[in-house]
């Protein structure tokens, strides 16, 4: 059983944690989600809806999977320094983080992606990748793996990219099994993206 | 600008509701999006995370589009009277009513898809009709539309048909934009459906 850690904060792309999350709660016997927050209060998304959270940051917990989704909050946390901390202190504990879209320039700006390979949306390319001058942003990817960092391109690639983890951690046939209950068709190759336009 | 009641219920599934509530999202300024439950209390979806709703059904909202989101809990719900005949009233009153996954199942028990085409996931779809004897159920389609009841194959296929229905309101444009800022492969035929296996 691994234990997820999927970080809220307020402006989070809906998409961007739910995808994943569906894809891992299917396997409720493997996964154990817990939703991470600053505060106990419920965390408004960029759309709207309000999700609650079961551990607070402050409660120091260890996860072995952390997912940082993006979302236009992210503009803000790149410069909260005690979520960066948290970040860095629980990335080196967890097995494997994952980014969504956006949520690259959270680890870029925490220091972790760098000299790493990474990747991050089309839409604002230019103003992530700027938190990370040391990353070796691939802008033609629907993931990247780096080790054990995972990141997504925009919002949908991540339930892309979350399926591509479980194959990394059980097999191929347990992810295309998730995907087939989930009625999604995955783009299983992470060099596959449809969204890169060539310069 | 269009009023959204996105209803929840303990055990929904997560991807039913959020991937539809993600494309509407990104259009702010035409959807205003509610999340609708029978109680003020988190409701818990079933993969686990939970979520607040911003109104309640006994505060009798009207919505101009009604989301019905399936899972575990419409297997409950399918016997829940005060919510069947919410969504009776409420229906009737909406200029679109979507359903996602087994979310049919209780707008097949309100009575609401009466003589209608409708479809539903794969995975429950013998469970899911025995609640609408008089549905044309189709078991090939990614989603239907008949009048004004849209109702999407399993999971995933709910964010397909939300694109569709932005289409349908607004234009294919506008849809295609959203489906590039979600970088989201928006499979657009409602006949193409990639999980019907032949009998």
């Amino acid at each position: 059983m691994r234990k997820i850690g999927a970080l809220i904060f307020p402006g989070f792309e809906l998409l961007d944690l739910f995808g994943p999350l569906e894809m891992f709660g299917m396997l409720a016997e493997q996964f154990t989600i817990r939703i991470v927050a600053e505060t106990a209060d419920p965390i408004k998304s960029y759309p709207g809806p309000m999700i609650l959270p079961d551990d607070l940051t402050s409660d120091n917990q260890d996860y072995d999977i952390l997912l940082i989704p993006g979302g236009d909050g992210t503009r803000r946390e790149v410069d909260n320094d005690g979520l960066l901390q948290w970040l860095w202190e629980k990335s080196a504990k967890a097995g494997l983080v994952a980014s969504v879209c956006t949520g690259s320039a959270l680890l870029a700006k925490a220091g972790l992606l760098d000299a790493r390979k990474a990747t991050t949306n089309k839409e604002e390319f230019d103003e992530t990748t700027s938190n990370g001058p040391s990353v070796h942003w691939q802008k033609k990817a629907r993931w990247v793996q780096d080790g054990r960092f995972f990141t997504s391109s925009g919002v949908s690639a991540g339930t892309d990219m979350s399926l591509a983890i479980i194959a990394h951690l059980h097999d191929l046939a347990t992810a295309e099994q998730i995907a087939r209950w989930a009625e999604y068709t995955w783009n299983r190759d992470p060099n596959n993206d449809p969204f890169f336009i060539a310069p």
